[in-house]
């Protein structure tokens, strides 16, 4: 035996405030955490939009981040925040019975693709996939046009990938319904559930969802389409976004 | 394009009442539910043997579990589960301010590996792995002796098939001071944490730990081994338990 250096993935718990009240700590991948903390807000519902957001302050050195918000936050809505797990922080059965409208809505997307550009697609996630070291399972997360990938984030927790595309979506404005969500891990309800949220009318991924994520995708109208490797994938729900011709 | 048929995982929502009041929803593969209810309630600290359990209602249909409990749930235990997620169902910030002693034991177990013994009950945990089709992201677990796997549980939660071993040593009475923790995946906080609940003194995995997991492992006396890969390995903390002569 001998004593070697590797590679190890980075987990760094960042606590934040909301209004000086201890609100959640993420353990997460020390980057982007500014996004992360906005796409993680938006998604709890605690803001609709970025300018919701009067002050930030993070200290990523610490791991703390104050934010303070133009309104007060809804008491109740730590009532929300009951104890709830899911497979990897996954939804409540709430949700399921229809409970959590208010952020997961129904996507009113129109944007179509074509097979080819599903496939041009994945290649580009897995292209910006490799700039993260493999240390044993980032999951990485994209954001594109049909055309081209234009944002990618990676983050230990898959959850945290995709809260940091939500936020630099809304720190930049960037409108996200003509925007298709590519994903490197299997589409689970809360991947699913997450993309509601964000907005997005098409997720696609290189493995399966699972049998509640189908089920989620045809209530809330996204495209799920799973298994892209080489030239083939699967569709499992609104089948009519991914066509031969895409000039609706 | 033409419709195919493919394996999708099934995702599981089982909501856990305890003394009739809602306590959470787990979203977990469908096998061994009473094990996962009895080791996440020893997990949360809701119970300390299986003893503690009165009655247990499964309806593994519609997805309720009815737990009564000899005592009465200290009404604290609510104050205790605040909104917190980690990188996949992670830890408190507050873990690693050594607030959750109570459950996450500093390991006094002796058991000690030689190298052959590490690689073998990794090759075990694998052979048992392949009965779980390949559907994009089961996690697997085992647990085993110094010689050989005795459990193993599958699940597409890493948590809910580290539950799982845990509720089954628990419903057997199978002490696991002597026994040995093999995990297909990364090592995160949140599974070295469950290692130190469940008891055992070394955990082998395939891929690397992260940063807080060697510190926690350092901090609770666990051996923490990966890599485990062919035959080598690398060990994070706490050698001492692999040895090449394990005649301690």
């Amino acid at each position: 035996m001998m004593e070697v250096e590797d590679a190890v993935a980075e987990e760094f718990p960042l606590t934040i405030y909301l209004n000086d009240v201890e609100f959640a700590t993420l353990v997460c991948s020390p980057e982007h955490l500014e996004e992360l903390v906005i796409g993680f807000l938006a998604s709890e519902g605690a803001i609709k939009r970025f300018s919701d957001i009067e002050s930030m302050n993070l200290d990523d050195h610490g791991g703390f981040c104050h934010i303070r918000l133009n309104r007060e936050i809804p008491t109740d809505h730590f009532i929300y925040s009951k104890r709830i797990l899911g497979s990897c922080c996954g939804k409540s059965r709430q949700f399921y019975f229809q409970n959590d409208v208010d952020t997961a809505k129904v996507s009113m997307a129109k944007t179509t693709l074509t097979p080819a550009q599903c496939i041009e697609l994945m290649r580009g996630m897995q292209e910006r996939s490799t700039i993260f070291k493999e240390t044993g399972g980032i999951h990485n997360a994209s954001l594109g046009t049909s055309d081209s990938v234009i944002a990618h984030r990676g983050d230990i927790g898959r959850h945290n990938a995709l809260d940091k595309l939500y936020g630099h979506c809304l720190q930049n404005r960037i409108s996200v319904r003509d925007k298709v969500l590519v994903f490197s891990g299997r589409i689970s309800s809360e991947v699913l559930t997450k993309a509601a949220k964000i907005g997005v009318g098409i997720v696609l991924s290189k493995s399966a969802p699972t049998n509640l994520a189908i089920q989620l995708a045809e209530d809330l109208n996204i495209t799920a389409v799973g298994f892209v490797r080489g030239d083939s994938f699967n569709i499992y729900s609104h089948p009519w976004r991914i066509k031969k011709d895409s000039s609706l």
